[in-house]
């Protein structure tokens, strides 16, 4: 399998996406073209003691990089030679099945837009993030690709959450809630009233709205919002664990009885920390768009990076966008035809 | 001063309000006016050693409550007679100066703006929530009142979230920051976007757009958003903590070793706990209606109880009301007046 990996994006540069792609190609079997300042690219898998004609690796050249803070319409208009472009021309192009970027994620979303287009059918291409909880992982979608939804882009959210969840997660019947501020259907805001009626009549296991509480308890397996609401939240729950963590570190370091106690929990405290910590997710898809596309964080390191690729390898492996193009279809014609019910 | 504590509401009923109100009369040196079924409250009273001529507290008979799960304007038409129903008309009619209720908080918004209305010029009064960041406190406007919001409400909620920091919180200068998905103005969802040159316009220290990760981590003192949001914000902070902490009490419980551990560094996670804890924080107030009153968590204890009415007292002998009228009808001869700039 050969995947594109926007080598020269991130808050850290080169250094942990070449690393992470060698971890990948070693543990995945994976090939991987790395997209970026082809010299520097090249002088950093020779530094890292890969050899100049190993297989796994394809060096494509891309002389501009969009960086973390730019418009990204303006930023993909202005460089079309950036890494992103063309990773996500290679893919359109057909040179690779999917692509990997812990660059810009919106400018990651307009390239992909820009060069893979949508799944037929997709209104809105969602980011689907797994997001720690009480029982384990929850899905969040979106994740802030819409800051603006409709009630139906929520119900297709809830499509393609359910399949990722189901092919790419292992959850046999996924639970489906939708983000609110109170269980009963007559609460939340227009958004939610309008679209709970029509996620009843989805394909999916429906279990109603759900509160924050709700989502950092793990009480479903998908949960759907719009990408304003559901930006805050991941970053909300990513701020409120690290903001816990600082306290305990302070904490930890305010006397040697303190100092022994975390010594003894050291492995407590890691198991937390991996748990609670982006670098284990494996990035966040951007469901809808017709190629598969990784998100990763920005400040990803090689591990990251890595468990990256090996979720863009999954996602080809389990055919999730098959599945979304043909869910969607079906829901089109059930929509379409009067004969036909949703559910 | 007198307040009235709406003794029949909440998750645990009268045992924890009536214990409440003992330690905040023997505390504060408020006198409490408690409303709810009259024989069982005295006897609640006598029972924790009360006196039945004790000046300190005025037993007021409401035979009904409207429980957690009750729909707000129903119940409230429909049981005029409920504690929180009788709680506001006795602030309404002059006969207390504030009111306290840790009961379905639809109900209390409802009660309250029925009897007390809004403040002059206040359009949507707004749940002031304090929620622990890595800093300190932050708070958080709107909590929960207005699931849908326009532009001007934002820009009213800074102005009463300043006056709150200020005088309840000992913020001098707060800096006011607005719920969204990234620091620059363009980004967020059309409300925000609006909101923003609002903010900056008016008589606030406004520091920008905020994410979640920054809510988190304490970066402004005062934070404005719809409720809708607001309420998922606070409920995910207070669900993201309580994950943490059963996966460190499981942890702590997994061997010997840990559990030694969690001994030596007890103090800490209780410390921990008490900074994450809604007990501590003495209510959020409902702001912008003709008094004062304090919203609690349903699932209150006596201390959480008490610290809710320390802040309705901190509230009426700080002016808040006062202030936040005076400030509104500043703003507003301002934005009828062409020749004065709202800042």
């Amino acid at each position: 399998m050969k995947l594109v990996l926007d080598a020269a994006a991130g808050d850290f540069g080169l250094s942990p996406n070449i690393e992470g792609a060698i971890q990948a190609a070693n543990e995945l079997g994976v090939q991987l073209l790395l997209v970026g300042p082809a010299a520097e690219v090249s002088s950093q898998l020779n530094s890292r003691g890969v050899a100049s004609g190993d297989q796994r690796f394809e060096v494509i050249d891309a002389p501009d990089v969009i960086g973390m803070g730019e418009d990204p319409v303006a930023a993909c208009r202005a460089k079309p030679r950036s890494s992103v472009m063309v990773s996500a021309e290679l893919v359109a192009s057909g040179r690779a099945e999917g692509l990997i970027s812990v660059g810009n994620s919106g400018a990651t979303m307009v390239a992909a837009l820009w060069h893979l287009k949508r799944l037929p059918g997709v209104l809105r291409p969602a980011i689907a993030v797994a997001v720690p909880t009480e029982r384990g992982m929850t899905l969040l979608l979106d994740g802030g690709a819409n800051t603006e939804c409709k009630p139906w882009h929520l119900l297709q959210f809830a499509v393609m959450g359910t399949i990722y969840a189901q092919r790419v997660m292992g959850v046999a019947k996924p639970k489906v809630g939708v983000l609110s501020v109170g269980e009963e259907d007559s609460k939340g805001n227009d958004l939610v009233r309008e679209a709970i009626p029509l996620l009843r009549a989805a394909p999916v296991a429906f279990h109603g709205a759900v509160e924050g509480r709700d989502l950092a308890a793990g009480t479903v397996d998908v949960v759907v919002c719009d990408g304003f609401t559901g930006n805050i939240a991941v970053k909300l729950i990513e701020g409120t664990a690290s903001a816990i963590f600082s306290f305990l570190k302070a904490e930890i370091h305010s006397g040697p009885l303190n100092k022994l106690g975390g010594l003894l929990l050291r492995g407590a405290f890691a198991r937390l920390k991996k748990r609670m910590s982006y670098d284990e997710y494996g990035g966040a898809p951007l469901l809808g768009v017709g190629g598969t596309v990784i998100i990763a964080h920005g400040k990803s390191n090689a591990k990251a990076v890595a468990n990256a690729i090996r979720t863009a390898k999954r996602l080809i492996e389990t055919g999730v966008n098959e599945a979304i193009k043909s869910s969607i279809e079906q829901m089109k014609v059930n929509l379409e035809s009067p004969k036909v019910q949703i559910s």
